[in-house]
C-alpha cells in the first residue's frame, strides 16, 4: 500500500523554497562555509554573522566570490545587539563551538517559528542537512539520518555513479521543448492541455535521457514540425541527425561490454584450435 | 569551491525533524493519500481534516492500518471551527480541489510560520515534495524542482537501480557496531573517541558496503575482538565466515557478465570447429 519500504523512524525529505528570503548564518568556520554552500545552491541572500578573525578560508573565498549573495557581519553574535534579531530572517543556521550560545539562539528561534538548525546538537534541529547532488535543476539528497557519515559519502558515490551526467540537461532541454510548445499551442487547461501533456508524455516515453539532452534548439522547432504538428513522436535518429552526443555516449558505454565479449570470442577460437592440434597429433 | 555544480536557482533540500510533531492534513483524496504516506515515514502524527464520503480508497487503507497514527476529522476544514486550529500543528498541508479555500489556510499558517504546502499551487509552498526512496535508516529524495515530473521518475529508477538493496541494512549494522564498541570503550570526547572513531572509519573504509550489511550479532563481537582490542581492521573474509551474504551478493551482480562470457567463449569454440571442418573438407 505504502511505496516506502519502511514506515516510521525516518525524516520527511522536503525541498524548502528560499527565493526572495533571508538566512542567518552564525559562525563562519569550517562548518560556516559548508552551509554558505547549502545556502548558495538556492536564491536567498545570506547574512553571516562572525568575527573577520574566525572566518575560514573557503568562507572568505565564498565572500569574494559573491559578494552581492552573502553580507558579513563582523561582529560575534550576542543578545541585545539591535542589529541582529533573529525574527528578521526565514531560516537561522548556528555553527558555532559554543554550545550554549548556540542552544540560546534556537530557543530565541523556536519562540517565534523561525525554522533553524545548530551544527552538532542534532536535538535542537527543525530539520537535518544531507549529501547533496546536483546537476541544474536536478538536486538529490541522501540522508541517513544521522548514521554513518562515512558510509553516506559511500551511497552518495553510488547515486553520482548511476546518472549520466546528462540529467541536468534533459530537463533543461525539456523544459525548452514545452514552453516552445506552449506558443505553439497556446491556453491553460482544457483538451488542448491534455493533449500537449500527453505528446510531452509520449516523447518523454520514447526518448531517452541521454537524447532528450542532445535537443538543440533547432532540434526542438523540427521535433515540433515533424512530431507535434502531425501528432506522432519522431524517432531520435530522425531528429537528432546532426548531434552525435547521443550515439557515442551509449556508445562509450557499451564499449566495455562488447570488448569483453570479443576476447571471450578469441580465446574460444584459440582454445579449439589448440585442441584439435592436440586431437590431430594424437591420432 | 563550491561542491555543487551550480549556484542560485535551486531549493535547499533538508532532512525536516517530526518525532513527536502534529502535522494537519487538509483532504482525503488521492493527493491526501500521498501525503499520509510521506509523513507515515516519520513518527509525527497525523490529523486528517476529510469529509469520509471523500476518501480515496488509498486513504481509507491507511486508516485502517494505522488507526494510532492517524485521526481522521469526518467534516470539511472550515475557518471559525473550534476544532480546527491551524496553530496547533508543527506542519500543515493541503490537497483540496478548492483553490480558494487553500490560499486562505496557507495566509493562516504564513502569519503564525507553520509550514506550509498547498498541493498545486507551487507558489504558495514553502517547500515542495520529491520523489524518495527508502531502505531503513536510508533516505534519498530526488527533486527536478517542478521541471518534468516524467524524467523525474526515470532519475528515481537509475537512484534505485545503483543501490545494491543493502545499504539500509549496512547502516543499521554499523549502528549497532559502534553501539557495542561504545559499550566496550565508554566515554564522551576524549582521546579515546578519537581512537574510536577512526578505527570506525577504518572499518568501513576497509570493508564493502555489503559486507558491512552482513554482520550478524556474533560477527559484531569477533570484530571487536579481533580488530578494536588488536587494534588492526580484519579482513571480512577472516570475520564472516559463517555468512555467505557477502558473497552471494557478489555472484549475483557478475553472473550476468559471467555468462555472457561464457556464450562467447562456447561462439568461438564452434566457429573455430566449423572454420576448421570447412577447411578440411576442402583439403
Amino acid at each position: 500500500m505504502s511505496d516506502q519500504k519502511t514506515i516510521g523512524g525516518g525524516s520527511l525529505l522536503i525541498a524548502w523554497q528560499l527565493k526572495g528570503k533571508r538566512v542567518l548564518i552564525v559562525g563562519g568556520g569550517e562548518v560556516g562555509a559548508q552551509r554558505i554552500d547549502s545556502i548558495l545552491a538556492t536564491d536567498a541572500h545570506i547574512d553571516l554573522v562572525s568575527p573577520s578573525a574566525r572566518l575560514h578560508t573557503r568562507t572568505k573565498q565564498f565572500l569574494g566570490a559573491y559578494p552581492a549573495r552573502i553580507t558579513h557581519l563582523d561582529q560575534p553574535f550576542a543578545f541585545g545587539d539591535s542589529s541582529i534579531d533573529v525574527g528578521a530572517y526565514d531560516m537561522v543556521l548556528t555553527a558555532l563551538d559554543d554550545n550554549d550560545l548556540s542552544r540560546r539562539i534556537v530557543e530565541a528561534c523556536r519562540v517565534i517559528r523561525v525554522p533553524v538548525n545548530a551544527a552538532d546538537i542534532p536535538e535542537l534541529c527543525d530539520f537535518y542537512f544531507g549529501g547533496q547532488v546536483r546537476d541544474g535543476p536536478l538536486q538529490i539528497m541522501i540522508s541517513t539520518n544521522g548514521n554513518g557519515p562515512r558510509i553516506a559519502a559511500l551511497i552518495k558515490d553510488r547515486v553520482k555513479g548511476a546518472l549520466s551526467g546528462k540529467e541536468g540537461e534533459a530537463l533543461v532541454r525539456v523544459g525548452a521543448l514545452r514552453a516552445k510548445l506552449k506558443e505553439r499551442a497556446p491556453g491553460v487547461g482544457g483538451e488542448l492541455g491534455k493533449k500537449r501533456m500527453r505528446w510531452m508524455s509520449r516523447v518523454c516515453e520514447t526518448w531517452s535521457l541521454e537524447e532528450l539532452g542532445s535537443l538543440g534548439d533547432e532540434d526542438v522547432g523540427m521535433l515540433l514540425d515533424e512530431g507535434w504538428e502531425r501528432n506522432r513522436v519522431p524517432a531520435p535518429a530522425e531528429i537528432l541527425k546532426g548531434s552525435k552526443g547521443s550515439f557515442w555516449g551509449k556508445g562509450v558505454k557499451s564499449a566495455g561490454a562488447l570488448s569483453a565479449s570479443v576476447v571471450s570470442f578469441m580465446a574460444g577460437v584459440v582454445f579449439a584450435r589448440v585442441a584439435f592440434s592436440v586431437y590431430q597429433s594424437r591420432r
